[in-house]
């Protein structure tokens, strides 16, 4: 009965809080399938092993968080108040996920890139795309910035780049001290980190 | 024979570096204390739990990269050189790494903090403490920067936590990318993190 058209959705649903409470390796099928009320049999019947499964994990929660990205950042407002958003909605779904089961448990992304990256080149691959597409999303709106004047900064990927490396860094203070108020000081580092002309950085939400 | 007096160093440099390859929850005792050479009750001779030999492998490896970076933040040179000396340093030493094991494999403290800061609470603080003191190092260094003028930084706690953080996410993508010039960012966003005075921000290594 695991083949009902619900199984795979249960077994990814079942995977991805999982992986976020504790990561990939920590994880065996039968835990998964034991969470996800499907039989074993029918774990294999959807995916060939457990690193698929990673996979699958990894699309699905990158295509929710691309179009909550892609609303934020192609949304409505000036380039870098829509940056401060991004930074604000991160925070508070990070401080939902701590309500919800006690602690902050970070990015999947920065999780399992530390974890398995340097492990199994598939997963590698499919991160470096997600990453690889965040600092696209984040470039184009430092692009826009610097041609309305905004911003000055010279090399805009490099700059989409650091921060990004901002937001996986203070996720970690997040996770590690259990409090997601690290996240405010993304919007100050972000304006250090564009070198925003202070007429500018007083842009509201 | 486990209990020789180099079985205790056996097994934790064993452990050391399969967790620097491949996490901690991957790993098992069998497979560490073969990689060690030593018998399995050689093992629970010297450590209670797998989680009390992962306090001790932080222990040793952090007590070792404090000696490193108090010699270069403590160090000859003016202040901002030294914070561009231990980027620099960082680099170097993931650079060896990588020659050595064929990967990048990051930072041990930033890879625990992410597969296990939100399940064990003993490893938690420890990685507190050694975040903490990471960061309080780097402080001093700024605030003797801000003495002489060079940095105009108002809260120079948050910004050292930002270096650590930037620090942070720029090895994560040199784990993902497995290259570590991601890490040359550092000494330009770290200029900007500290709104070093553009007259000062020629400073040489």
């Amino acid at each position: 009965m695991g083949r009902t058209s619900d199984a795979r959705e249960k077994i990814l649903t079942a995977a991805q809080s999982l992986i976020e409470l504790r990561g990939y390796s920590a994880l065996g099928v039968a835990e998964i399938c034991k969470t996800a009320g499907v039989p074993k049999g029918s774990f294999y019947y959807f995916f060939e092993s457990k690193e698929s499964l990673a996979l699958a994990v990894l699309d699905e929660h990158w295509e929710s968080q691309r179009s909550d990205w892609a609303r934020v950042l192609r949304g409505e407002g000036e380039p870098l108040s829509r940056l401060r958003r991004l930074f604000e909605e991160t925070e508070a779904g990070l401080r939902a996920g701590q309500q919800s089961c006690g602690t902050v448990s970070g990015c999947m992304f920065g999780n399992l890139t530390l974890e398995l990256s340097n492990q199994t080149e598939p997963i590698r691959e499919r991160l470096q795309q997600i990453f690889g597409a965040q600092v696209e999303m984040v470039e184009k709106v430092i692009a826009e910035a610097r041609e309305r004047g905004e911003v000055t900064v010279g090399d805009t990927h490099e700059a989409a780049r650091s921060i990004v490396a901002q937001l996986e860094g203070q996720v970690l203070f997040a996770k590690l001290y259990n409090n997601t108020q690290h996240l405010q000081a993304l919007w100050e580092n972000c304006l250090s980190l564009l070198s925003v002309r202070p007429d500018k950085a007083a842009v509201g939400p």
